[in-house]
This record gives C-alpha cells, structure tokens and sequence, in this order.
C-alpha cells in the first residue's frame, strides 16, 4: 500500500464517521414527525369541525416539531461547517461526536414531552420544559466540546481553520443558544404560562445577528 | 493543503449535504409505509372474510401511501438530476435545501391524515385534502426556490447546466404539480366525493407529457 | 469543466443512486424489528411462566422477522453485485430501480401481516400468506427487470459483465425464489397448515445449490 | 475499463458494504429511543407529582437505553477500527457481516424487554435478562467471527493489520464483553435483583483497562 492510498484509506475513515454522523441527524430529525399522530376521530365524528379541534390539540405539537426541526437542521450545519476544517480523527474525537449524537438522538424524545404538555392545562407543568431545555443544553455543550477539542492546535485534527476570534464566537454561540433556551425556565414562572414557548423564538434571530456581526467584522466566506 | 485537496474537501462537504438530503429522503419514503398498521383481529373473527375486509379498510391508505411514494421517488429524481449541475454551495442553500427537506419530511404525516380519512364517510371531509395538498405546494414551491437559487449564474452554484428554456419548464414543472393538486380541492364539492381523488393521477401523465415534449424539442440527454 | 471531472459527476450521480438505495434498504431491514413489539403484561401476571407464554406467542412473528430479515439482506446482496457492473445510468433505470425499492419498502408490513396470522388459528387463513407470496414476486419480478434492462448491451449501462450463461442463471434465480414461495399456496391447503411455512425455507438451500453449480462450472469470481 | 477505474469500482463496492452497514448501525441506535414511550397523562392528572412519578417509571428503560446506545456505539467503532484494515471483500464476508448486523437489529427489541421488565417487581424475572445477555453474546460472537477471518491472511481481505498480539486482544475482547454480561445472570439470583444490573456497568471500565493496557504495551495508534 503506497503512502497515497494509505491517505486515502484515512480520509475514507474520516468520511465514514461523518456519514454516519449524518444518518443519525437524518433519522432523528425525520422521527420527529412520528410523535405527531395522525387524529382518529370515531366515523360518528366525522365532521369538519371535530377534525379541525383535533388538528387543533395538535398545534403545540406542530410548532414543538418545528422549533426541533430547526434547530436539529442548523446543529447539523454547524457539525457540516466544523468537520469541513478536519482532516484527522482519533479515538477520543469519535467519543465526543459520538456523545453528540446521544444528544440529538435524545431529541425526538424531549421533543414529545415537551410537545405533549405544551396544552393550556400542561403549560403550568415546569418538568417538560426543562427537560427539553436540559437537552439543549446537553447539545450546546457537547458542541463546545467538539469545537475546543477541534480546534486545538496540540489534536493536530483540524486545518484551515478559520480566524481564532471567529471559532471564539462559534464556541461562544454553541453555549448561547442553551442560555437563551435556559431564559425560557424563570420566564415560565410568570402568567401567562405560554410566554416561556416564545422565548425560544428568539434563538433563531440572535444567533442570525451574531453570525452576520462575526462575517461582517471578518469578511469570512463558509465554503472558502 | 495543496489546492487539489482544497478542491476536494469542498466537494466532499456538497457531497455531504446530498447524501444527508438522499437519507432523510430515503427515510421519509420508507416511513410511509408504517401508517398502513396492519390489522388486528380478535382471534374469535380469525375468518378470511373478516381478514378481507379490514384490508378493505386499508385500501385508501394504500392508495394514499403508492401516491405518496411515487411523489417522494420523483422529488428525489429531480433533486438527483438537479443537483447533478450544483458544484459548489453556500450557507443559503443549505437552508432552502433544508426547507425543502422540511416539506418531504412532513409527507408521512400529511399522507397519513389524507388516508385515514378517505373512508367513504372520510371522502365528506375538505381538511383531509388541504392538508394533503398544501404539503405538495410547500414541496413545490420549495423545488421552484431550488431550481431558480441554482440556475442563476449570480450565485455560481451551478456548471454545465440545461439550455435556459429546460431550466424554465423545469421551473414551471415545480409550480404545475401543486396546481393540479390544487385542482382537486374544487372538484371535491362535487359528487361523488372521491373524483377528487382520481384528479392526482392526473399529474404522473401529465408531467411525462410536459418531460417528452421538452426533451423531444431539444434532444435533452439526461446524463450528459 | 474539464472531461475528467464530468467523468467524476457522472459516477457521482450514479453513486448517489445506489447510496439511496443502500438507505431504504437499511431502512426497511431494520424496521422489520419493529413489528416485533415488546409483550407488556400487567404488573399482578409478571411471572416467568406468562412472560415465557406471551414471548412463545411471539415465535412465529420472529420467525417471519428472519425470513425477511434473510431475503432483504440476500436481495441487498444481489443489488450490489448487479451494480458493481453498471458504470451508467438513465431515467428508465431510476424508475426500474424506484419500483425495487418499492417492493422492498413494502416488507415490513407484508411480514407483519404474514407474521400476526402465523398463530395456530391464523394459519388457516390463505390471504396473510398470499399477500406474503405476492410481495415476494413483486421483488423478484423487479430484480429481474433489473437484470435485463442493465445487462441488455442495448443500454449502455453495464461493463464487465460476467458471461451470458451466468446472467441468465441469475435472471432465472430472480423469478425462482417467487416460483418457490408461490409453491407453499397449494401446500397451504394441505393439512397441518403450517407445512406451507416450512416450504420458504427451501429457498436458501436452492439458491445456494444453484449458485454454487453455476460458480462450479463457470469459476466465476464475485469480487472480479 | 482501464486496471486504475476497475480498481476503484472495487473501493467503490467495499465502501458501499461500509456504509449499508453504517446505515443500519445508525438506525438502530436511533431507533432505541422510539422504546421510551412519552408518558400521557389524563388532563386530571396534569400535576409535578404525576408526571415525575411516570418519568421515575420510566428510568429503568432509559437506563437501558443508554446502556445499548454505548453499545452499539462502541461497536460501531470497533467495525469502524476493523474495516479500516478491509482492502477487499468477498461474498463470505458481506454473509458474516450481515449476520452481524442482524445481531445490532436486534437491539431495540431486547433493550425493550430488558427494559419493560426492570421496575421493582420486573427485576425478579429472569428471562428478559437472559434475552438481552444473549443479544450481547450473539453480537460478540459474531464480531469475534468478524475479526477472525479479515484477519486470516488466508483470505486476503485485510492490509496494515494491527501486530498479531493486538489482533489477538481485539479477538479476546469481543469474546470477553458477551462474558462479562453472562455474569449477570449468576449475580441476578442473589439479592437485591437489580445487582444484576450494575455487572453491566462494568463493562466499560473493563475494556478500556484493556485497550489501555494493550495501546501502551505495542503503543498502536488507531489512525496510523
């Protein structure tokens, strides 16, 4: 096996652990759809009116559904962005991503309980919440910890790796989204009960802000 | 890293975000399979007769899973074909991409209300068949997003793409699927109710009328 | 765009056909299992006695789940040998290859039927297993589509094909796996009915002495 | 087809075996969760209390969960490490390969078990204890038949291996796992039963003693 091949055989390796990476995000964000049951009214039901409130006790599920699809969406962007800078991998960085799947393989799970008590009666519970936001935060932190250990110089995993102040801001954003999420838990203690759900909407424009900030300032392009 | 290498590892990065694209595809379309729930009897009405009828029962859900399926295979095909021209990507089409994989992923619940209710009973129902053809225009319109963000040469997505004339009956091939489903929604108030079912098998004639015409027009070969 | 690198697009797209592929078949395989659920007793029957009971009511859904488990795995197999020879594709091959899949996305709830009515009162109905029988040759007659089309030089398709003796060995291997299980309709009728069970497992064995006769004579090697 | 593309065709057909493998190992990891069911409160019940107490039940089979999600996880490195060294593959191989993922789908179904049968009363039952040990083994025996013949030179599969000593540790390892759960069931007459339990929890520490012991003796680094 000449040097050449043998290089070869690595990258395949290095591929292979980001496909399967990939399935896994492909599966966990399609099984999110599952915990959304299709209604089954009885046939005396069958009236537009019984089918459109069942559709309605669905809602919460709906938009539960959605705030995971993104966010399952943009955590994979973000691991599509940081393995494009990797050209090398050992036993600990298959650990680290491998805990970062747990992360988001736990997703549909949170997701269900938290789309399941997202009702006006199930608003006053606390627990779904915060279990959905512990996992957040398990994702957030399990993606700081790949991009430190990335990045670090000593790992020899990675190259061209963007500016130091830009995987500063991309590890600073990998802890942020769990801190706004973790907002969510004081705020559910003020009436409405409700409100707590939309403190989630605002993850998506502020890390849309900071990303824009951080290209701006470092005129940096993502496929470059 | 040399700039052949260079070169590769983006390759390998858009290579990344079809294979992720092809497994939530693959997994949507194999999903669909799982609402048709096979039948349970009680083992005192273990007779054919019994057995015959609640697979009777299931016909619309099989009908409903086949069109599904087929869609889902065509949109595939189109992604195929379409992002054979794309050789490069950027942070925008990521996300299009993602919405439109967001319109595939939501077809198994889509589907599963538009079987449950096509049940002669069902077929009375309007809600059923909105929410079945909405889905097909979000999938639709996304495909248009697609078609249009890659053919144009601003953002330097694409090579070797069709002659512009292609392009554009592509485009419009995006818009005119949704349009017949959307046909549908009329022809339901009239009786009896399940006409508006027979209104899909329209479109895979259709398109292969539209596809043979612009091929045959400009000797289109689909693999060079 | 230079020809080489049109060269490496166009085995990419015809990668990503098989990389689709490999996906629902994985998918399908694996959901198989799901079929097989769990026995939940009540807390006051937790004895090893009814555990062991409602697992042995269990036997024939596993049995069906290896069945099938062993035909996908084995239909895999042939899929990936037939196309270590194609080096091109068409639309027609897409479509051919879409209805294959079909087939095989169609097994989880074949067998799942096939396996809720292998209890001893569900063996006297006929229709679990011809819908088995006719899932079976759905797949078998799609393989041998397959065959024909890509080994037809008419195509273009395929290069380095084996000798036309073993194609046609393997186009008839196609269509006599469905022969076979076909044969256990008629067994079905003869008393005790699970005996048509017992006919399915005559297929490894067959195939294997066909397989290995035409090696024999031809010392064909797989991996050449 | 010049020697350099019949070369790659034959890459291209071993990879395509990895990544079905990987494929599969990806939806059965993610499919282990789809086990915890998201408990459904009647809206009378909407209480802390009620909804911590039906999470406090669910805890066994999140226990469990996470045990097999280490597993396979670890399993999928250890094929991940092993076919590192695969350069050629034959139809044996794709046999014992797919024999060893049957192994990893069953997963889901034994960690159901052992799952639903680990609350207080549960842990008294022998039988889902001895199901899911005898998963452990079947998958330990079948990576042990993995190893073993891509390690036989006689069959020319395997380039760079691994120092026969180290080969021999990899062998013994994947014997020892299986013996480690086999413990468990000796352990799981003495009281308390759920003892039983934390045998498995030694497993980890275990192999990675092992592997320590074995990478500081031959000081192997897994990507070279």
């Amino acid at each position: 096996m000449d040097p050449f091949h043998n290089e070869l055989k690595k990258e395949f390796q290095l591929e292979r652990m980001i496909l399967f990476s990939d399935a896994v995000f492909a599966i966990a964000i399609t099984l999110l759809v599952i915990e959304i049951k299709v209604p089954e009214l009885a046939e005396e039901h069958f009236t537009e009116k019984e089918l459109l409130k069942s559709l309605g006790h669905l809602m919460p599920k709906i938009v539960g559904f959605l705030i995971s699809f993104f966010l399952i969406g943009n955590y994979w962007m973000v691991h599509h962005r940081l393995f494009g800078y990797v050209v090398n991998y050992n036993k600990r960085l298959l650990w680290i991503n491998l805990l970062f799947l747990l992360s988001i393989v736990l997703m549909p799970f949170s997701t269900g309980i938290f789309g399941e008590y997202s009702t006006p009666q199930g608003l006053y519970l606390k627990t779904p919440l915060i279990i959905y936001v512990l996992n957040i935060c398990f994702i957030g932190f399990m993606l700081y910890r790949l991009w430190s250990y990335i990045s670090n110089p000593v790992n020899q995993l990675a190259e061209h790796l963007p500016h130091p102040a830009l995987v500063r801001v991309a590890k600073i954003r990998a802890l942020l989204v769990p801190a706004i999420f973790l907002l969510s838990i004081p705020v559910s203690f003020i009436e409405p009960p409700f409100l707590s759900r939309y403190v989630f909407l605002l993850v998506f424009p502020i890390m849309r802000i900071i990303q824009k900030r951080a290209d701006k300032k470092l005129k940096f392009q993502p496929q470059s």
